[in-house]
């Protein structure tokens, strides 16, 4: 494991890591923030999952999160959304491929041999961060919009691993929209059924634990119906009976704008949770 | 004057308006965030320069001021941090021409057709934000490296202009480091004599006004011996009995995760200054 950042933020410090992967197989980078408390004891960590096009760097240099993790002792780790790298396959399209993992695992070829960002974001990651960095196993999870899906998706998927879960803008129902139709046909192939095992809006009908699950959505997103549509998840809530805290807010739009304004409010809903 | 980004963020709208210059002879852009306090009344104006490489972009997306604003009802403004275009000079170099304007006017060709950032921050910018903006004329002015310097030297050269004045890693001497000598000697020719009129450090021991300086210095900057010489800034105030307050920060870096940790300290410190 390397160091390749190191950056004194909010009393702590803002790092990041590249590693040798074996559920990638290959290098795989992530930023992890130790609030000031880390220096006297371990802290809960709060994963964060970032979207289509994006890399560990996003959310460390926009979303403001570190003041926040600072305020309530709790790490943040941010891994990158896909492998990379010359041996890893890729796509000329950006949301398809590197930069576009998906958090599945991806069962096609020319995907399946490194494509497995569920498994490392589920296992292998917090291994790593539990044995490396004064973190306890208290777990949340968090990301945007393909991020979003991916936190839902890893929360709902590893029942008792996480305290709380959250989403910005998430891709709710991929099975349904453009973006995951496109991704899920290249990683898991043809067969839809196959898909309804990485799709929030299926998952919340079987789920075993009932971990509410907080949203927030803006409502000038340009991709909120086409892509997002947050009523897939609440359709699929309310038929299950699974807790949902869906915010939708007027005026913001997909950008990490919309993130930096209400992550303090997702930070504290995971601090109460992971103190718990 | 041309809206080309809108956002809502923490309450308030961030925006991006690109306009013609007449000071700059020609295309201009600035960020002009809007705190939710601006729907109901005028609000006071804090400009921020940003430093070398940068655009109107990286304070917005990077610092997290937008929260401080918001909570304070004040308006931030961030120019681009040159002239730019096909038919403004430019260098081979970061440091030089377009992304370096070192906010003077200056007299040397091939620059002094366009590069009059002193005259634009001073001048017509805060003519147009007063004019267009719901802004008072309060305005406190602050800004990163080059436009650290930037912001001393349009507050010490426009006596009675700023309730107030802070900077983060600021050039304070730049007469006697590469980065000033080399733009200095471009933009306003060999004559070192030339040069204090947009020196900091030789301003403040003429200075008529006795406006106070916030400056904050991370001690792990990796330019803090070579570029910036906080030292030299100390010195000059001690002589002059110019009040300074200089902080120095172990640990922080010349990085935006320095300017996100501490600039809610500067707005609020702005903001009580505006208020008064």
């Amino acid at each position: 494991m390397q160091r390749i950042e190191h950056r004194a933020c909010f009393g702590g410090w803002q790092h990041v890591y590249r590693h040798t992967s074996a559920t990638l197989d290959g290098e795989a980078t992530f930023a992890v923030y130790l609030p000031p408390q880390a220096e006297q004891r371990a802290c809960p960590v709060l994963y964060w999952l970032s979207g289509l096009t994006c890399t560990e760097q996003n959310f460390i240099t926009k979303a403001g999160a570190q003041r926040y993790a600072a305020e309530h002792g709790v790490i943040l780790v941010a891994p990158d959304t896909s492998p990379r790298g010359p041996g890893v396959a890729d796509a000329d399209a950006y949301d398809l491929g590197q930069g576009a993992g998906f958090y599945v695992d991806a069962t096609q070829a020319p995907w399946a041999s490194h494509y497995r960002m569920f498994d490392y974001v589920s296992n292998e990651l917090p291994a790593l961060i539990e044995a490396q960095f004064p973190a306890t196993r208290a777990r949340a999870i968090s990301g945007h919009s393909m991020g979003g899906h991916g936190a839902l998706v890893v929360a709902l998927k590893n029942p008792g691993r996480y305290r709380s879960v959250s989403a910005f803008s998430p891709i709710v129902a991929p099975s349904e929209v453009p973006w995951g139709q496109k991704a899920f046909a290249a990683y898991l192939g043809e067969d839809r059924e196959a898909w309804k095992a990485w799709d929030a809006s299926a998952l919340v009908a079987n789920a075993t634990e009932r971990l509410p699950l907080l949203v927030d959505q803006g409502e000038a997103d340009e991709f909120l119906s086409t892509q997002l549509r947050p009523d897939r998840l609440r359709e699929a809530c309310e038929a299950a009976g699974h807790p949902l805290d869906l915010r939708l807010r007027p005026g913001y739009d997909h950008s990490y704008y919309f993130i930096a304004s209400f992550i303090g409010e997702h930070i504290a809903h995971h601090a109460a949770a992971l103190k718990g």
